[in-house]
């Protein structure tokens, strides 16, 4: 059966704390969403603002494959005849072939909040969806608060669907606004309501505020619901809403339902894509899309998914475009190993005596408070080490760090020198910077720009420090995560020492090795 | 009605990508569990590794109030007799009175992973289980892979139960350890089991693989379950287990369900705690306990809130402990500040000018960056500050740090130099160190002694860095948290920069003006 997925991430989504939309990013989250095959856009509304007029006017002109273009608004004001509402005329004025009308359905809300008689917001409902009807557009009608109504008024929350259907409306769209519903509440409406309605299309809008709005959507949908409302990462206010790159796959590869018309194996990709514009970080223990999804750390559990896939994993990645990752960890053993060596090294096998040099020399390693499972590139050079196949590409003669107070220049409060030697030749460089790290590093980018000018589009994007010996205090052993990229990929190193500057260090040059070794292999 | 609150932190918790506990973490994270209220504490294998070991022993000592510590491991191995099995002695060992055995209850992973008949598992489920029993144990299983087991051969799945009960199991917990049960399954298959034993408590563990476990919890609960598994802020393997932050509140103040003794005002406090613990940052968008889960934006909310409180909110946020927020305009978490203000000047109440002062003051400085949830000391000193009450001890003129390579002298890589005054008095002193916070650390502490010779007795405990603004990378702006003690008493404090030695030493600094303070108002 197929199911109408609905995405509001340029409606909702725009209200999650710290978003902030361009219009840019705006057309470009449509091309990624139609891209990926979402049946319908819900793009705020026209009137509200001069970034929203021109959205709607560039947005015009997108050809889009599946999506049709939804604006959003609510019911006509009460003393304004609805022709003669702005907000109406500038919803009507979008140009979308469909309009998502929003209106109240909980009596205390018409009472407190619209402040009219429930007579009267039945009639804002219907005039509304019968103004849109009439110039031919589609009309999904989104109850407010649908299910905290049912619970106040059953019998008045229904008679609000039921001028909205009276009047044409083409989607009865139930909306779990202030997230609280349970599960089974969720269900039960929706029951009630697919019944009540048999020739109109249900609607779920669920928010995230109980961690259920996923959950809820699948029963809305086991319920007879077909049509789903969400945001594609799930971004939305407060706790978000039901995220739809989770119900997507949950729907399609597990219960047979159509949601879009492709496989999924692009999900990964979009969920990236569409976490990139919104300027936030994939959280790694996102459901199908994270790095963490089908990572493995238990013995066991390693054990298991390389005996049989499906013994840990509920499903095979590859089918939502994720990979299987296992992680090192004190608690793993040689098998890991072996499974991160096989691109590596695919000559060695359980028993070469190379592969028990590198597993005694991670052990060291970790011991010592180094962790490998997202610092793959710092273990990429361990194992070129190990196995002779690494010549560094400089070498640190000394560096020097100078921390003071009060600080030397504005929110500048350290200064670095250091020499590096490349096949023979001295560079020196000097460089201030926000905290010691901050001016060694930048030092060490000048002093090799002289060697490897490539070096420049590579940056750091993120910085971990972690405390391993709390209990001695300042004199603690620290370790330090390095993110890098240069704008094509990413890679991650790691550093330890009870010296900060130090175990950055490591971090840092590990980072930079690991660039300059990959474009010479790529080279070569 | 009542239900068992059963934390994993420690155990599948600790299987998270990144979570690296250290056994005092592990004792500090017991602590905390216990003093929110939950039943059972999972805590590992006490034979799997010398930091477990250590970690049984010193828990043995803790005097906890509600909760029972629980060792965890697997039924015994398939050719050694239960009484001999290593790792079921080292269970028997850990001395705790409840143990966690899991066994095999999917047909497939008897075959394919276990390799023995299905008779055999019965028998390693049997034998282990009485095992326990005859040693007094309370024993809960672990029936692994139940609804993966129920869908492939669920008259076998229920036998492994059956084997479990036969031979006293006190709780028959069903693990979707896949997290790929949807809601429904996981509902219809508790349903079953509390029906096929009445006399057995059922408990339910879930994984959040598709974003359901919170909600399958709560749905195995209303078929029955009174036992409920996941960790405490959902970390787990992959992408992590229910998460009981979560859990609690949907069933305690939705469900009427007693899952702890106390109301629920501390949870905002314990996820904050027990993420700090875990060196993770707590995700704005976290329901209950999240900066965001209160947080209004949309104008219309903001509005609707204003006119009615539960008009935008699905609970009071101060029955979590959590506070409403309006992102555009801020209004203060008054009477949060007023809590904490209590003791210190009991004079002051909500409408005071004073208490406006401190409630501004305060969310300047978590603008910056600062946090005094844990850094009592701090948040105490910076009271004082603003009612004019605190006199600093002494006064900082420069300080020079200075970070080496090669190191100068052994491991101590940096050496610090600083002067201070005290009345007029100009001390000047140097140390060197393991990295330049130690080398000023000791310098200060040079210093001091010349006028506070008390201070000898204060030392550091404890020392967290956390990196706020991973994104500018090595200018990352940065938190520490200082754990202080002079033996009787312990307080935290907490300092702010892009430079880690900046805010180390703030932190420093309020740790010593902190304990000067108080022996001076305990002196007058």
């Amino acid at each position: 059966m197929k199911i109408e997925i609905f995405d509001s991430t340029l409606r909702d989504g725009a209200q999650s704390e710290g978003i902030s939309f361009s219009v840019s990013d705006k057309l470009n989250i449509v091309k990624t969403l139609d891209d990926f095959g979402v049946a319908y856009i819900e793009a705020g509304n026209p009137g509200s603002n001069p970034k929203d007029i021109e959205f709607f006017e560039q947005a015009a002109n997108l050809k889009l494959k599946t999506a049709k273009l939804c604006a959003f608004g609510s019911t006509h004001r009460k003393h304004t005849a609805v022709e003669d509402d702005p907000n109406i005329l500038s919803l009507l004025n979008a140009g979308t072939d469909s309009v998502a009308i929003f209106g109240k359905s909980w009596d205390l809300h018409v009472h407190k909040i619209l402040n009219v008689t429930l007579e009267e917001n039945l009639a804002l409902v219907s005039e509304t969806v019968a103004f849109f009807k009439a110039h031919g557009k589609e009309v999904i009608f989104d109850a407010e608060h649908y299910f905290d109504g049912r619970k106040a008024n059953a019998a008045y929350a229904m008679a609000v669907l039921k001028a909205a259907a009276d009047a044409g409306a083409d989607v009865l769209c139930l909306c779990d606004t202030n997230g609280g519903a349970s599960p089974i509440t969720v269900r039960d409406g929706t029951k009630e309501v697919v019944r009540a309605f048999p020739d109109v299309r249900i609607g779920i809008h669920c928010h995230n505020d109980i961690d259920c709005a996923v959950a809820s959507s699948m029963l809305a949908v086991e319920a007879g619901a077909v049509h789903v409302q969400g945001t594609f990462t799930g971004i939305g206010e407060r706790c978000g809403n039901a995220d739809l790159s989770i119900v997507i796959p949950n729907l399609q590869l597990k219960h047979g339902y159509e949601c879009v018309a492709n496989d999924l194996s692009m999900l990964s990709e979009a969920v990236i894509k569409l976490t990139e514009i919104s300027n936030l970080v994939l959280p790694n223990n996102k459901p199908y899309t994270g790095a963490s999804a089908f990572a493995h750390k238990g013995g066991m559990h390693i054990d298991g998914v390389s005996k049989l896939s499906k013994s840990f994993e509920h499903i095979d990645p590859s089918a939502v475009g994720n990979t299987r990752r296992f992680l090192m960890s004190e608690v793993s053993g040689r098998t890991t190993v072996l499974a991160k060596l096989k691109a590596l090294a695919p000559e060695l096998n359980k028993n070469s005596p190379e592969t028990a040099d590198i597993v005694s020399r991670l052990k060291e390693l970790e011991h010592e408070g180094y962790q490998f499972e997202s610092a793959d590139a710092s273990f990429e050079l361990m194992v070129l080490s190990q196995l002779g196949r690494f010549k560094p590409h400089f070498k640190l003669c000394m560096y020097r760090t100078s921390g003071e107070f009060p600080f030397p220049s504005g929110d500048e409060s350290a200064s670095a020198m250091l020499s590096i030697e490349v096949n023979g030749k001295i560079e020196t460089a000097a460089a201030m910077g926000k905290g010691p790290v901050n001016a060694l590093d930048t030092a060490l980018r000048k002093a090799l720009n002289v060697f490897y000018p490539e070096l420049a589009k590579v940056s750091l994007t993120d910085y971990k420090v972690r405390v391993l010996t709390a209990e001695q205090a300042s004199a603690a052993k620290v370790r330090v995560l390095i993110e890098s990229t240069d704008g094509a990929v990413t890679w991650t190193t790691v550093g330890v020492s009870t010296d900060i500057i130090a175990a950055s260090w490591q971090a840092l040059v590990d980072s930079i090795e690991y660039i300059l070794n990959k474009k010479e292999e790529e080279a070569s």
